[in-house]
């Protein structure tokens, strides 16, 4: 195997690995973990399409740091007065973007599922992750994610992290 | 390629193959193949995230063997009466949890997506498969696959495994 | 690692990013990038599980060269009226089948939702890739690519691709 096929077959399984990982932590809601999946300077935005495909900078959610990030879980478990809900991610094998200035461009698609005490599991969020990512001593840590979703009517209010 | 790394990317590929194969099996209706995905003393469990959470063991379904499983399976084709509807399984790639006492423990999200004759297709189940797999001569086999489902209200009976 | 066991290795990431990528062109409306998956004389042929089980021909859409598929195109994007809609695939990891007469057999199942303006996202149309693909000097392309799908009910008019 050449040295390129080695090492795009070993981002690939670590890409998938690490998406795999960040579902599994906001599925299982460990949200405390959410933070430590960027970088301490990471940015996570939440952005419908047609604002995202016109250049648009309007999202529902921008969080430019990992404090953002913990001051916003902070406010889900302990503050926010909302109807609990379960998530479920699905996401599909994601798709390398290659390399530029350190940084390891990526997007997959995602489906998140809800599912409300008592109810039937239903579509809630659709569409992708835009990532950028970069390789620290701890791994690879989100620089950048943003989740540009296509679904226009945001199912009651978005809590949870996508 | 370090002997590890190789490990870990042809665990993954065959784990996500297994359960490419599982889902198709489950698909196309080929029932009496989805016991010998299993250990013969494998263990298939579907229980509601809730109790899987509080560590409660009730579950809707627990088959302890391939024997159990094989007369499930006559049960689905040849006894009960139910309305006929067909599944379709989306998994993501598995999330690898390691090996303990020769057991490959891993867990993938799924949506199951159901769809009735003359009907739109409906998300039907979603939730992850908590994996303990053992090594045979015949490939990987479950030790146990235990489907922790989100959706609190299972639309009608489930009839068919997930 | 074995000769067999890097192939497959490269050929699992291959095709999963081959379907990665017609995902990404068609929900992000670059339909002129579409008919290129394909061998210019690729087959596309959207057909209900139900004929396809049975062994039926009618299907729903058959085209049988990139030629039709671009004139599909331009009917799509020119002259057909209708409601748009965003579409999001998340397609699970294909299941590898073996090779045949230089044609490498695969299938993946995929979910497509789609989203109205103003609307919540839905489930449209959920079904299985069964693809034979060869390789090209510009890498794999399809020969052809059947999306069976399970879902009786389309949804409106099936307008883009799947």
């Amino acid at each position: 195997m050449s040295a390129a096929d080695r090492d795009a077959l070993l981002l690939q399984l670590e890409i998938d690995g690490f998406n795999a990982r960040y579902a599994a932590a906001l599925d299982e809601r460990r949200f405390d973990d959410w933070p430590q999946f960027f970088l301490a300077q990471g940015e996570y935005v939440v952005q419908a399409r047609e604002n995202f495909d016109r250049g648009l900078p309007l999202a529902l959610i921008a969080l430019e740091s990992q404090g953002m990030m913990k001051d916003r879980v902070y406010g889900i478990t302990q503050t926010i007065y909302h109807g609990p809900y379960y998530t479920r991610h699905v996401v599909g094998p994601a798709l390398l973007l290659g390399e530029e200035d350190g940084r390891i461009r990526a997007q997959a698609n995602y489906a998140v599922f809800r599912t409300r005490p008592g109810d039937a599991s239903e579509v809630y969020n659709v569409g992708r992750y835009i990532d950028a990512f970069e390789r620290t001593p701890a791994g690879l840590k989100l620089a950048s994610r943003r989740c540009v979703y296509d679904s226009e009517m945001v199912l009651n209010s978005l809590i949870y992290p996508i």
